[in-house]
């Protein structure tokens, strides 16, 4: 197999046909990314490989700092190709990382280039991509159009106004940009924002809760009329503490009046209204996503240089699990489960997750879901893990699959590379002899997991 | 490879040759299945795939759920049709997941079908499987008998007086019968029917442990007489906290005079009761089964309707499993450690729970198993992977093999199943250049995991 | 495929071709193992394959008791032959186990013998090998010497005077022989040792926690000025609870006044050692290794009998890995943090800690290091996956590779089974279309992971 071949992850005549015949000219509901609506509103172009792919990835300055590359090299203020220079010298050591492979992806996909990007290389290509997108030609726009995408949703706090995404809508821009409802910031009690937050979204200096339910839900409301179907809340762990609302009232005071709330006291207050939100989610017949397990800013020294987002972030082991399944039970006997996506950041859960949603399973299609492998796991092995985790302890066919969780304008790569490792997936399956080689149940099975299913799961109208 | 082919799973040659020369004929020893001894006794007929099928699977009910399915075509009022229909429309979305194979095995296995199953091809399937069954062929006995079972062992509560197990043993049916001694109900002290169980088992109104102890010796005494060479419990999770003899009699004293035991009071009393279980085990050299790390009934609602073991259970993530050593420890100093086959329900503890056992080895092949991979992780990879592990952290060649842990009479191509994944894994350590491709060795070690260890190990005379 | 062919493991043209072309012949540096000394220092011969390869390898015990075989063949009185006859009934059960194929692969390179061991070749086989190792040239100095190593540690104590490393140091032994700094038992204050212990480390009656910390620091300048380079730490799991210097001092007179330590108490002052030890590292630019999730001695009859490392050990589930980044947080803060190489025992942590560690790079190339599958782990299996988790959570291109962590001199042939694991692995990114072919690329990265990134790592001059 050459390198980024044709067949690129197909390892049978089957996958390769599937690919071909039923996902690689699917188009994309990218239902869950991090772009800036701004930069779509205003249709920003890119000049240099260096602003295309190094300002703000993350994932990127791990790898150079593992290599040993100096900080003013990676978030400093040494020049674009320096930086990309200091990039390239880096990547020849991450065979089989997802970077390296997303990065030649994208040039071949985008520039039309296949050379591997190593020292010797670095230079002829930062030149030659400098050239190809003076003309301004790699925007914003023009990338998401070109990729093939019909829809995709952004990730915006409750106090946004939407400005952008009424600009957006306002315009000629045919791929519809949804935003998405994270109130994060509402609920983490135990950060020292907390209070100016609330502050902020109630307009009161010293909100009750009642104040802060009734702002959160007035905002749904509004980010509802803008078209919004899908919220998502980050949480360290999983939750789960009984919290009546005078409780809630009284930590509540806590927080305004003292430094600091214990443990339980904070998960009380986020098991509070994240019920009252999944109430508030299920009454407008809106999705919940659920991120778990992550610990960040491990690094306070470089959090305290870069802030929040720079690469400092890691799995956090999964402590208990079952709390996922007091959570849906404790809405599920009100009626109030919402459509819920959960991923957790440790692929130790992702059997335990499956068994516990299929507990709470009924009245749509695959009613609550297991995410795509995200983050550190969006990776070959963490998704055909993910993929075989599905198949075997839940329904295959009913997944709503790939997002990018990207703030880059060319990762739609990624849900290529996807639909490669889900052909190859399903093509091993038959060539075990444990499915038909049916042509029209694959192909139903294979698009529906790279399109229609997600379309379908929204109630989407594109 | 065609759907259901002969080669099934079998990636080479070798697996091929292994499975036809080595495996396919050996008969079964099914010695943990959920089969009634009344239907055997009775021979119960079966007259249509949804008898035979959808009655009391939840496994595959948990598919049906997943796929929005209402509740009146799984375990409502709809006909036995109507009911298959919906199970057929599930189906297709399924692939990879053992239930899929499972049924088309049985289907080609039992029927002589090989028709994939689909909305399109639902009624042709029930129709003809239904005039097949009409003579009453398709009787507990006779699907028993064909599958080439030579023994298997039912799962029985303490005070069950067996009368079953006596008619089975005093007819003609020639595959032997052994009933397992599961005392659940005498250990769980913290769920409400305990006291009236108690109660039942010791003919006391309010009995002292003591007398528990007494009538839990005396049932095994009786069980044993009827053939019962091994025992089963479930438990949530790892246990172990030292109790005392008075201190069991206090907290007994509590669970008859108080709504709450604490969670270290039932801890205690389990591990009490285990410990002293297993001294009984071992003084009659019966074998003990462990069933850990199970979260049953999360869904509350749907508890309330249906009861428990009808789909709503998960994977419990195990939060201790050094207590497993403790419990081990404590025996051994006793010299009072039986024969135990220890399974998790969290594949994560598969390296973990191999290392723990093998510390505890000695005295017997294989005293100590690691069982094989249970219910939710019964599935391609799941086995693949269990096989791996005993492979690399123990001695596969004294592992005692598949069970069906069925309550189906046409579970056993699970074995079938089991068989394939086995001589492929072999077959895959050979053809790396691992194991010499020694044709003896190769069917000693085989025919041993299909039938000749398990028959050793709880020493049956077949 | 052959049964240790020269392709073994190698399932690709390319892989061969990596294999042969760039690993093969590579030099070894083993900078983790167990060998002794002394025995190195007086050339000590070995005469049969008993005392080459049963005498303390706890390893190849496990096999043995999981087979039923009586002490007096593993530990006991029985004869060097009747011990060799013994193992070799257990082996040909043991497919697919690290020890089937560690031995083979050392009957072969260092006797040229292909016969597998079963109970009919046993005699032949020892026979045989017993002829060739007659005349004293099975010596730990020629096999370490004809196995391709230039430079290997020991691991010491710190009260060691490390007289043998001198005589190895003063003679002619062409291969660099280093002292590696174990301080464990300046740590375990919760064992019955401890007092004992830091009494001859510091040599006063009842030492101050100054005294212990001054002691240590000496006998490390000690060990630096004889080569040393590494140090090594044993915890039982991931520590980090914060301990000022009173704190640690009212801990060290509880451990001298009272028997029993609590479980805070023990790991505040484990926390307290550890953090003062890695800045002394930090300091020499010296290297720490963490081992973890390790649970010993869990057969307490057999460690009252045998004592420890005698085969009774396993994985400790990991239940706070998240501790790892509080404690190079701790040292980041104070730029602090010494080059460090962390081993979990537990394979269910492998993403974790890469996602912690890629917190904590920087200064140098893969300044922390996830080690080498460790103990239970370092088989086929446990490789590839570690390898895998490298690639996709890390560099690869960085990593300081394969140790031997062995007591027996003939342990070499696992880097030979470790390389082609590596090139195995490196040819499937390769052949799946994410790598390209490039002979030069490939080449720098596998002899990087083979012998040059250690050497560089620690600044060895071979």
């Amino acid at each position: 197999m050459e390198f980024l071949d044709d067949k690129l992850l197909l390892t049978s005549d089957l996958a390769v046909n599937l690919y071909n015949d039923c996902a690689k000219d699917m188009p994309i509901i990218d239902y869950h990314s991090h772009l800036i609506p701004q930069e779509i509103a205003e249709d920003k172009a890119f000049y240099n490989l260096t602003q295309l792919w190094l300002k703000g990835d993350h994932y990127k300055w791990r790898l150079m700092r593992n290599c040993g590359v100096e900080e003013e090299y990676i978030t400093g203020d040494k020049s674009d190709k320096e930086k990309f220079r200091a990039f390239a010298a880096t990547l020849p050591r991450c065979a089989g990382n997802s970077i390296y492979i997303w990065c030649h992806l994208e040039l071949k996909r985008y520039f039309g280039i296949t050379t591997p990007i190593s020292p010797e290389t670095a230079d002829g290509i930062f030149d030659k991509t400098e050239r190809m997108m003076k003309d301004g030609s790699f925007s914003a726009r023009k990338l998401i159009k070109n990729s093939g995408v019909t829809a995709l949703c952004t990730t915006d706090d409750p106090i946004d106004d939407l400005s952008w995404h009424k600009k957006i809508a306002a315009s000629d821009f045919t791929v519809k940009v949804y935003p998405t409802f994270r109130p994060d910031k509402a609920l983490n009690i135990n950060k020292p924002t907390f209070r100016d937050y609330v502050r902020t979204l109630t307009g009161k200096k010293k909100p009750a809760v009642k104040d802060i339910k009734n702002a959160l839900t007035e905002r749904l409301d509004y980010f509802k009329s803008l078209g919004c179907f899908i919220s998502d809340h980050a949480l360290d762990n999983y939750i789960y503490l009984d919290c009546s609302d005078s409780e809630a009232d009284e930590i509540l005071e806590v927080a305004f009046t003292h430094e600091y709330l214990t443990a339980e006291e904070t998960e009380k207050y986020k098991t509070y209204m994240m019920l009252f939100l999944a109430r508030e989610y299920a009454k407008r017949n809106m999705a919940m996503q659920l991120h778990l397990c992550c610990s960040r800013d491990n690094n306070t020294g470089m959090f305290a240089l870069l802030g929040p987002d720079t690469g400092f972030d890691s799995i956090e082991n999964s402590r208990n699990p079952k709390k996922l399944a007091y959570f849906f039970d404790s809405l599920e006997r009100e009626g109030a489960l919402p459509k819920t996506v959960v991923y957790s950041l440790d692929p130790n859960d992702d059997k335990v997750i499956n068994t516990i949603i299929n507990c709470f399973q009924g009245g749509a299609r695959g009613k609550i879901q297991h995410g795509s492998a995200w983050w550190f796991n969006d990776t070959e092995y963490g998704m055909k893990s993910h993929l075989k985790t599905l198949s075997e302890y839940s329904v295959i066919g009913n997944f709503i699959g790939m997002l990018t969780d990207s703030r880059s304008f060319t990762s739609y790569v990624r849900h290529d590379y996807f639909r490669r490792i889900l052909c190859n997936h399903v093509a091993e399956i038959v060539n075990a002899g444990n499915y038909p080689a049916d042509k029209n149940a694959l192909k139903e099975l294979i698009q529906g997991v790279c399109y229609e299913n997600v379309k379908n799961y929204f109630g989407l109208k594109l």
